[in-house]
């Protein structure tokens, strides 16, 4: 059946198949000290135009962030997220798991206003009982946003100097970061975003991968330990050479750029056959994600014929579903979309 | 260099990388409601002859032996296992991570006998401070052990026996469980392992997958909302259809054990060139890990031409080094290592 | 100084110490198990109107609140909290420490409403993406709350419905269980509570006592091995008979309801004496904790003579203080108050 | 009943009850900001000769452990104990609750000794697995230890050596810590103890107090934020005048050392009683705990005069049984005890 459920429903960029196929027999040291996963490490350094950030990779995009998370946080701190980050809602409570409260501020169109972020953490260091509650100790972001949102360079950098300011760590959650870097509504770069936050991840799993998400220490802050933190959750890889092998591959000739880049222009069209077809966008999305409010009626019909993923429902009759395009959709895919829309 | 360094230094048997090929652009749903996790467990059922067993599948075996204990653990219980037992040593604190402790009980070549382990039950329970100490709820042990012996068929039900009598979960680590059930020495096989065993894995990572464990509940015993839980650690992939792919295409016309058995037929061979070369070996191994003991100069010099893993140091002069073999290991492989032996 | 900082600045009710005195010498075995906590439990139970509900005693409030919540929920489920409640706020992530969410409701004055906790847990049930979420697994309420309002029978009538729909534990912290009970202004019994939550405390640290809350699981609900569940915590006293003896002796004669209301009595005048003062409240509390608005110059001032605590800043140049009466509040006390007020 | 049970079956010392009656109308400011834990602090630096120790104070002995433990451990460590360690056995896995393992060594009479930590330590460090296994993080000892026995100077410092050679901190369980000082067997003064161990417990609940330890950092190493990182454990009282009373008036007058040496002069005599009556001891115990083997029979007999306590049972026909003394035996308790023995 169509698929436009989500961009982790195929396999691999076929790329990445191929380098699995022709590294297969050699062998290497196990847990990261393979050398593709020293090769990717210094490719994605090039890419941040840093040579100094610090690259580790993990298997999913939830083990990231908690990983990420319970690494940087002291015991008496918690997250600034969102309420609607993805590690407040959809994560089953991996952080609290951890033990750390995700602190949660209003946002707007999935994303955190610096001076929100501001009034929160002045009032909360002004209050005479903080001993007794938990402290800010880190801010967290997506990029994309879990609505498919981006920020504006202005944005970021207002973020990032709010938590400097207050010498909190700030970590963008990149699950789909390609998608984000290679919109055509973006002015940010790898290398600002490199410049302004603490920490970052680079999905791999919604970007052409079979799973895997490299993390980036961006000034020599990564964890003590931080494989025996990671063996200890059990996010340690045997083979470690899953996640080299891929990374290596996809910032190798710029693959991970190019299929972003391929998976927005899908996502432009898309757009146009939607609005073609009449139906009302939920908010304005710049990338891969491109949310629609259906009427339960039509959402019924439609299931038969395109899958798409369930969002929200913004009342009684209506339903919020999310379209997204991948680095496998193609322009067949649309073709058929286009079909099914006009024939319904 | 020559290796035989470890099970997993090399990637995956090559139906698997043909099948994620041939699979690559269908789209499915994710973690873990693809259709290749579902012909996987349904293969996986046949195999241990009971069709209700439940399945699933997590990354790699420390996360495994975490998930699968911890979820069947009640706050008030810890696990028991032979204090060379690899969540008593070699996980880096993962089960105490999950607030549990490993109670650690005497060994014999890395096995655990039932009457030791009775007369710890037994005195356990009649503890009068039992309240203020940590019950037993859980009793781990690992086939092949971390020394590459395996129990008896009598061994295993007694082990069983004593379990049952006191209503405690018998856990199989079953990392290695191909080389055990392929080994020349074993009069156990899958069907007794379901049949014996509470839960059990069966390992992918070091038999030919590029990760991945399957976990046996044998009786209807798998935790309410397991997939909850494993999100909750990080331990859920978004495309489940990795794990899915691989363990279908394992236990598609038995490569699962055809692959096992390969190896064992090179451990066999290695053993006898060991032998020839006049090494002495630390213990006797039925499976395709094979421990020997060498004095550090040779060591050292050996080093230069065959990678080997350190595994302990009996005393001041000498080191015991682990010879493993797997799915890739050649009788080109084992020729090169005779030369190389010959050579010293 | 003269003091109003809150319930918990002075010693015992002089009839505890008294018994201290008395059962000195004599020998009690530890952990619990000692007769004034067997005399204490058989009194409770009487004054629940319930011989069946099964009591236990912890050392203080934010100890018994993560001991209750952590004891009776499962892995995959979280709390649900006002937005003010403790838990939520001044516990320093005590709840998140055990590895649970706290699902924060809206609330007003303090008190959450049974329509809002309805649609929210009618929402959570029906989103499809509920295995990624937190489920609801108890649900919190204070009484009086932290602002010292309290529930009628009407509202805790439906919220306790709500919750048996859902088949979701109801518990109510009782801190000052005590204040709410001897209000003038509460159509609630403890006999209500008892029928109407799963579990709930009554609070001696704030009642007169020098430590030691007693919990009270309604219907045969304790935790199995609770003991060890606290043990293990350490929140287990090895002199048991500090919690028995002063639960024993607030619950002879009905102590714990006479100082209450004494407390009660105390709050009443001292309500009249800040109206007269001109004094404005934040808002209306028929308990001992009064809040209110004052100027910060105002507060400034009676900080020199007067001691209460900072509650919130609901603007620039105002303070929300809390006034907060007890056991040991004497008239003269109020009468003091009076002329600093008048003086001012 | 006649009771040797354990030293914490009576109330406090009678001058504890004085001072709580004298200062029980007195406010104060809760959470350990009272005047008496202020007294306490400079008096307990006073006696251990060191104005610069840090003086904290928690409630009771595993909650103890656990604290200071928890606190001081980096997440990739776990911490060494003596397999008879109180943290080892009789916690619950309140230890292994924080997350962290107890690493086990053996021990002779409950202690541990230097060369055996040194050749564990220097093991562990040479191995080649390190970020795969648990790293040694701190060194607990109990002195006087469960079996009563006391480390001499000599011991102590060949303890502290190799700790300090491996940078790893020295903490000594002091739950009994009085009855080691006031031992006529010691060469162990509180200021040895101060230089020696980077952290160490002074009890109260079992020395005189009705709960009750105070923790010693012993140069400037109290971890940050403790006081919020014991609250988010439940184990900060907001009463704090409870605990600062009673070490208030423990280190006045010395009256914690006058009561300890009477503890000592009672065990003294006792001993001398049960070698008249013929009992074999267990082990030869120098302080307020004495360990002796009785015929099941004739426990049995004495189960029905005198309280004893369990502890294990050497072999099917003998079980061994604890004597102990505390502040609150007197001479007539040991005539009873004699005449009790005669007439058997």
């Amino acid at each position: 059946m169509l698929s436009f459920e989500c961009d982790y429903s195929t396999g691999a960029h076929p790329e990445i198949l191929k380098r699995f196929g022709e590294l297969n027999m050699e062998p290497a040291p196990g847990y990261g000290e393979d050398p593709w996963c020293a090769g990717a490490r210094e490719k994605i350094r090039k890419a941040c135009g840093c040579p100094d950030v610090q690259v580790e990779f993990l298997t999913g995009g939830t083990q990231t962030n908690a990983m990420v998370i319970a690494s940087m946080l002291h015991d008496y701190e918690g997250v600034v997220a969102a309420t609607t980050g993805h590690v407040s809602v959809h994560e089953a409570g991996a952080i609290e798991y951890t033990g750390h409260k995700v602190l949660e501020l209003p946002q707007e169109q999935g994303k955190m206003s610096a001076s929100v972020l501001e009034a929160y953490l002045h009032e909360l260091q002004g209050d005479e009982n903080a001993e007794h509650m938990v402290y800010a100790g880190m801010v967290y972001i997506s990029h994309p946003t879990e609505y498919g949102t981006l920020y504006s360079k202005a944005e970021l950098e207002a973020l990032s100097a709010v938590c400097r300011r207050y010498s909190i760590p700030l970590y963008m959650d990149g699950a789909r970061l390609g998608y984000g870097l290679m919109s055509s509504h973006t002015d940010i770069t790898l290398q600002d975003i490199t410049r302004l936050c603490d920490v970052f991840s680079i999905g791999g799993t919604k970007v052409g991968a079979l799973c895997g998400e490299a993390v980036v220490f961006t000034h020599g802050n990564r964890p003590l330990h931080f494989v025996n933190f990671i063996k200890r959750r059990g996010a340690l890889l045997a083979k470690g050479r899953l996640l080299g092998i891929q990374f290596d591959t996809l910032f190798t000739d710029d693959l991970y750029f190019t299929i972003s880049r391929h998976a927005i222009r899908m996502a432009e069209k898309m757009v146009e056959i939607l609005k073609e077809a009449g139906i009302p966008f939920f908010l304005e999305s710049p990338t891969n994600q491109q949310f629609v409010v259906l009427e339960n009626s039509f959402k019924e019909k439609l299931d038969c014929k395109v899958r798409t993923s369930y969002w929200e429902k913004p009342d009684q009759d209506h339903t919020v579903v999310r379209f997204a395009t991948s680095w496998s959709t193609t322009e067949e895919d649309l073709e058929q979309l286009r079909s099914v829309l006009a024939g319904m």
